[in-house]
Parts: structure tokens; sequence; C-alpha cells
């Protein structure tokens, strides 16, 4: 058992050998993802699927509880709608797949898959919306959008991913930055108290706005390696597109007025997050809300008489209490194969029951994130294995704080910020002056961007800390996934 | 309240006069869908999407009770792997969308918008299968797909649509065979469970099969108008894939073989059934179980003092019961255009309460199936409206199985068909040789085709009604959607 142990984390290279290895190894062994035939495109695997299934039933239960309705809309887009909104059409017509035929006919107007739903939302707004009185509109959609993406990466960056856009129209600006707001909220809380990953909010530079948008909010998180990852991100569209589609209605003063809109979305992405915040050299630990099985029970020397039974009834009273359970009674692979394999897997707790433990009246209880491992008694055990894994969640996302924390520092001064982000990567705080110019040398100069501009201000000093210049806000900076 | 009424209604053409004017009046005025800018494409609107989401619900629920798992493959299919089964690519490649560039770049291969998933799907099982120990695979994907329409109507025909696709592989024979039937059924109960609506279920003849399977099962329902709706299909497609694709394994045996292959799916289709087998001349009728809401509350002169306050106290009874209930207090709109609203949208039940209601501790409940409306006392009214709902689901499935069966008759002859099809369309039980140009000669004459080659097998004479010749199977003949 020990001998198999070793073995197999051998076959995963540890992250502090080399990181991006070791994300590819994680994914890979675990069974997530795989690569498709066309280049840049992945498979997601049932245990992928499992998690993403478990991230769309707490936001969409979250989307319902405040008002909105989900709908569909067209993949395919015509190329004159993709235009009408200059920066838009800017941001995306270089990364789209572009549908040129129908059968064996070349259509009169290429067509492209949806990289986001803006614009086919917008013409149909356009169609639908008259008074006020329909306001606001409260849609979202579920779907996978492709964008043409040179190189790719698992989750983080792939030509199709599946993700929802919500789609929203307001009677007026502070209605429509309120909703930006309330849905990045819950992209937070879903971040937290599903993913135990915590997360900095702000609103984004105008370099890195989303192509079309008055101001676009995120979420930012910290990697394990010191990089951020946008999590979700929420944007206030203003009237660009209302005016660039002519959508209007008749107001409460009976005059005809663009309405406000605002469009968000969370992506298959955020899998790679939980990857990366929580894996550790021997695979993936995920935390109990999203887990799939959130507890593995093993029986050990099963063909004993009573080692099953007392397993399965054990299982029971776990299915009983609502947990999600799975009982690995496979005869072909040993004990020690299978702590492994479940280790790898990332399910929070394991139970191993033996004969030994039944004559004690106890199990053997293993927690994934610590790694610690102690007897429980069986009376009581579907509580107590309930509590541990609500304690399991919540240690986690303070782990990840701490972590977080750790890695996050105050910039002196532009050297001081070069060398950190070399030697040791993370969140940097510091001053900037808000120009663009600024903005791009910074990135020249050190890979690093303006994750974001935080709701939290604080006052680090008068001068931006890369040029000098009387500063605006303060902002996090990292480089970024 | 009269008047508005019949203003209303005259908006939905009779479904006597001009079925498939009917349709399209109901779809249109009930805020199911819209035509969306590209031809063939359609939105579908949130009242249409709760649809489709209670069907996901109970399906999603009954492919994991039976062991199967969601995961999700890439929408663009390269074409080279399109072209890999003979049959398949022969049936599809008039029909697919053509990916030509990404980005600004020609694409050195072609890549199809997947029409169905079996290539991508068998190239990756290919490359993941090994050993026995690995089968059964047990997979399904939800999403969208694209086929090349010339002609399309709303949920009926269109060239996107949503559905679900299962693709599962087997050691042996029977156990693909075991599948396929099992998935049939649990789409014939769904049919009928949450539908209400009655199926036929049966073989498809080699003509009408799927593109590439060893055999097909259906299920076909009758709609208002004596056409039939293919409304599911699962397919037994042996080892023509999974030989094509080169997936093998090692079995129980040491010897390397082929798997035994199934697919099966049902799509946004089943919607355009339960329109055409439930709706009537005033729009809507859905089954409960079905219905985004189960029971409308309107409070009549809601401006009277206690009328709201008792139509909310109502309101929680009712949902805390469990129904999906809603309680529409617009202002703007008088009681009797919201009983026609309601009605035109096809909720199951609706509730009036007024100020005389209150004093006799009562309140008028209308039943959308049969338009009838009596008094109801108050006192355990929840039960009642749960025991309702129950009722009216039966017997919508009770009546739509009789108005099926009246229109279920037995072909005397290939005359006697002919004029039945003209005058009297239908299900038509007859017997057929098993000849495919027979089959064609009634079709070209008759417009007719075999919906399915029924598991209850009738002895209605030794010879082909078509041609005379010995009969092989009895046959249910119809038009077709
Ligand atoms: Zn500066
Ligand atoms: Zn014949």
């Amino acid at each position: 058992m020990g001998k198999n142990n070793k073995d197999f984390v051998k076959e995963i290279t540890p992250m502090e050998v080399d990181f991006p290895q070791w994300y590819t190894d994680v994914i890979r062994k675990t069974d997530l993802v795989d690569y498709s035939p066309v280049k840049g495109f992945m498979v997601i695997k049932p245990y992928g699927y499992a998690l993403w299934e478990n991230i769309q039933s707490f936001l969409d239960g979250r989307f319902k509880d405040t008002g909105h309705k989900n709908c569909y809309f067209p993949l395919l887009i015509p190329e004159s709608l993709l235009q009408k909104e200059a920066e838009h059409v800017e941001g995306f017509a270089p990364e789209v797949a572009w549908v040129t035929h129908g059968g064996k006919e070349k259509l009169a107007e290429r067509l492209c898959v949806r990289p986001t739903s803006e614009t086919i939302i917008c013409s149909m707004y356009s169609k639908w919306l008259k008074s006020y009185r329909e306001l606001p509109y409260l849609y979202n959609q579920w779907c996978s959008v492709v964008r043409w993406e040179k190189s790719t990466r698992p989750f983080l960056r792939t030509s199709e991913f599946l993700w929802q856009e919500g789609h929203t129209l307001h009677e007026t600006y502070d209605e429509a930055q309120a909703e930006t707001i309330q849905m990045l909220n819950i992209y937070k809380e879903m971040a937290e108290d599903l993913l135990a990953i915590p997360v900095v909010t702000g609103r984004k530079s105008e370099r890195e706005k989303f192509a079309g948008a008055y101001a676009t909010y995120t979420m930012e998180a910290l990697m394990h390696d010191g990089k951020a990852l946008q999590a979700g991100t929420s944007h206030n569209l203003g009237q660009h597109f209302t005016k660039a589609f002519d959508i209007s209605f008749l107001d409460r003063n009976g005059d005809m007025q663009n309405p406000y809109h605002t469009s968000w979305g969370v992506s298959t992405r955020l899998i790679g997050g939980v990857i990366m915040v929580h894996g550790d050299n021997r695979g993936l630990v995920l935390p109990p809300r999203l887990a799939p099985n959130q507890v593995v029970i093993i029986p050990i020397a099963q063909h004993k008489e009573g080692v099953l039974d007392k397993a399965y009834e054990l299982k029971k009273q776990l299915d009983d209490m609502g947990l999600r359970v799975e009982l690995d009674d496979n005869e072909n692979y040993s004990p020690g194969w299978k702590f492994n394999e479940y280790e790898m897997k990332g399910v929070p707790v394991r139970i191993e029951i033996g004969p030994r433990d039944i004559k004690n009246n106890q199990v053997m209880v293993a927690r994934r994130d610590t790694l610690e491992k102690e007897a429980v008694s069986m009376d009581g055990l579907a509580e107590n294995i309930n509590r541990l894994l609500e304690t399991i969640q919540k240690d986690m996302l303070e782990k990840a704080r701490k972590h977080r924390d750790a890695n996050t520092y105050y910039v002196e001064s532009f050297e001081d910020f070069k060398e950190k982000m070399e030697e040791k990567p993370g969140f940097a705080k510091a001053m900037w002056c808000g120009d663009r110019e600024c903005e791009e040398h910074v990135k020249a100069e050190t890979g690093a961007t303006i994750r974001c501009i935080p709701f939290e201000q604080e006052d680090l000093g008068g001068k931006c800390h890369f040029c000098g210049k009387e500063a605006k806000h303060m902002v996090y900076m990292a480089k970024a996934y």
C-alpha cells in the first residue's frame, strides 16, 4: 500500500517543480477533461461535468430567486449584427468561427458561432420592447460559446467553453447599475460559499473592460502559483448596445428612450480555479459542497463476514442524511489503490471500515484537505460526518484566504514591484494614475495587468507607483491566466 | 369581459379552419418562441424554455436513476470524422452547417456544427476504451444541434434545436438491445406521465431508421389534425460505428472485440407535440406536471378591503403544498383580460377570489382542460386543488388516448387507405410485406409513411394491404410532421 502510494503520486509533477505541468497532470489523471480531435476544443468528462452541474444548480437557483428567467437564443449570428456596435466587433471579430455554407449552399451572409450573445439578443429585444411596463427584462441562458484561441489550456482558455450569460434591460441607469452589482455579488457568494475561493471584487480599467461595456466589474481569485484568475464578470453596458440596436420604449412620461443594459457571465473556467486554489501534489482537493462525491466508503478485507453488510448500512445512514456517498467494493483493486485514487480525485472524506473497526464499533475517517486520519465511533456517525463536511468547507475557504493574504503585498516603487513580480508573484496593491499609457507600460515591462480597481479602496499615497503622476485609484496588480 | 373574450379568441384561427395557422397563432400569442434574424433558427422565450426545463428535469432524474452520467463533447466536428461511417455521412452531410474560418484564417479542414454527435463521441471512445471492466459506458449530453432545413416550423422542424443525446457502449449485443429498449421506455413514461401524451412504440422500417443504425425504435404520437409526430427515438447502432471508429476492448476471454453501441434522443420538438395534442381554439392546454404555473389566482375587485390579503393567504397555502402558483394583481388589466390571458397560456387551474367569495368562504375554480367552473370552499382548498391537478393530469392523458383511438383504424385495402388518408387522417393499421419498394410506392401515392412496426403486433391477415404480397409485419401508417 505504501509502495502503491508513492508510485502513484510520482505521476503528478510536484507543483513546486513545474506548476503548469502539475495542472496538466492533475487534469489528465483525474478524468475531468480530455483533448478532442479539434485543436483547442475539449471534452468535459463526467467527473468534470458533475462539477459544472453543481455550479449550475447553485447559480440557477440564485438567478431565479432574484427574478431571472432562462431562455435560449440562436447559436449563429449574422455578420451584420456583430458589426453594429463598434467596440464590440473590434473586440470579438478576430476570434470568431465563421459558418459559410449550409449543406451544399454558400450562404449569402456569413454567420458567426456566438462568442457571446449581446448582438443577437439585442436584435430581439429591439423587436419586443414597447413600454416601460414590460421592464425590467431579466433573462439568462446556459449554453456554449466559441472563441478561436491561439493557445489553450483545459478549463482556463479553450476555443469552446460552457457558460451562462445574463442579459437584462432596465428603465434607468441606477437600476442597471444595481443589477450589475447584484449579479457580481451572487458570483462572489458562489465563489466563497460553494467553491471556497475568496475573491477580490472591483471595477476593470478601461483597457481591461468588456468590448462595448460602459463599465465591467470582476471578481479575481489568486491561484497557488501567485497568478490571478478572472473568475466572473458583470457588465454595465449603459446604452451602448441599446442605441446601436435601436431598442427603445415609451417611458413613464410618454417619451421614447433607450433602456439601460447589463450582461454577466461565469464559465467552466471556474473549475480551473478550483483546481489551482485547492489542489495539492496528490491531486484534486474538492470543497464538500461542490464535490460530486462527498464521502467514499472503502471496505477493508471486504470478503470477511459482515464487512460489506456494515459498509452498506453506513452508506444508507449517510445517504439518508442527504450526503453524496460512494461505496467502492470493486474486488479488482486493493484498498491502498483506492485510497490513492479517491485522494487524487479530491473526495473530501474517506471512511475505511474493516473487521477490526467493526469489532471496536468505529471507523477510520480521513480528511482530504488536511490528510488527517482518526478513529470515529459508529454511534452518531452520519451527524458527525455531516458536521465534518461543513468544517472542511469552512477550513478550505479559510486556508485559501490565508494563502491569498500571504501573497498580497504593498508596492513600494516600480522597481520593487518588478522584483516582487519575478520573485514572489501574487496580488500587488498599488496606486495608479488612471492613464492607459502607464498601464500599457507596466504590462509591457512586467507582464502584470491591473486586475481591478477594488471596491475597498486603501490610501497608499498620492502618487502613481509606476509613473509618479498624481494617483487616482488603488489597484490590484498581478500576472493572470 | 364577454366582449374581451370574443375579441381575443378571434386572434387565434380555429383549428378546424386551418390547423397550421392555428398552430402558428398559438405559438405567437403565447410567447413560447420567436423567429430570429437567421432563417430557420428560433428564439425560445422564457415560457417555452420553462417547458423544456421541466422535461429536462424529469428525464435527467430518470437517466441518473438508471446509471447514466452527463458530459459534454465539442460543438464542431472535423469533416473527416463525419465521413467515417458511410450511411451516416450520406444521411447528414447534406444538412450540416460548415465552419471554414477561425478568426481571419481559413481552416485546413472544414468543421461541421454537430448535427448529432456519434462521430465525435466515437472518436473519443476509441481513445478511452481498453477493457471490458470499464463497460458499460453510459453517457448523455444536453446541447443544441444544427441541421440545415429548407422549410421550418417552430419546435417541429428548426435549423437548430435543443435536445439530449445518450451514447452508450456495451459488451454484448443483448445488453445494447436492452439499453435501447430501456431508454425508449423512459421516453414513453415521460410522454405519458409528464406530457399526458399517449404514444405507440415500435421499430422503424429500414427506410425510416437513423443513418448508420442497426435498428431504430421510436415513439409516435397522434396530433389533433390526425398527423403523427415522431416524439423520440432510441437506436441500437450495433457495431457499425464501433468498427468504423476502431473502438475495441479486451473481453473476458482475453480477445479484442468491438463493443455494441446505442444512442437515443428527444428534443424541443416535444413541445410542439404538447401544443398539438392538447391545445384548443382558446390556446394552450398544459398538463399540470409540465405547466410552469399550475395555478393562477386572480383577485376580483382587488381594491376592496381584504381581497388581496385573502388572495395572498391562499397563495401561501398553495405554495406550501409545493404547487407552482402565480397571483396576478396587476392593476393595469381587468380580471376578464386576465382570464383570457391565462386560458390562452394553458394554466391548468384558475382561482377567482372576490368580496362575495370571501363572504361565502369560497372561491371560484376553473379547469382549463374542460373549461368547467365551480365554487369550492376555502376549507381544505390546497388539498383539493392538489387533487384536482392530479385529476386533470389523468383526464388529459385519457382524453388524448380517446382521441388517438378514435382516429386509429384498420386498413381494408390500398384504395380504402388512400381514401381515409384524405378524408380522415390518423393512424392506419395495416399489414406490410416488408419491401422498401412497396413502402416507397405508398409514400409517393399518399404522402403517408410507416411510422413504426409496433411491439404490439396484431394479425390483420396474410397479405400486404398495399401490394398483395405475403405480409411480414403489422405497421402503423400516417402522414407525419
Ligand atoms: Zn501612472
Ligand atoms: Zn407490400
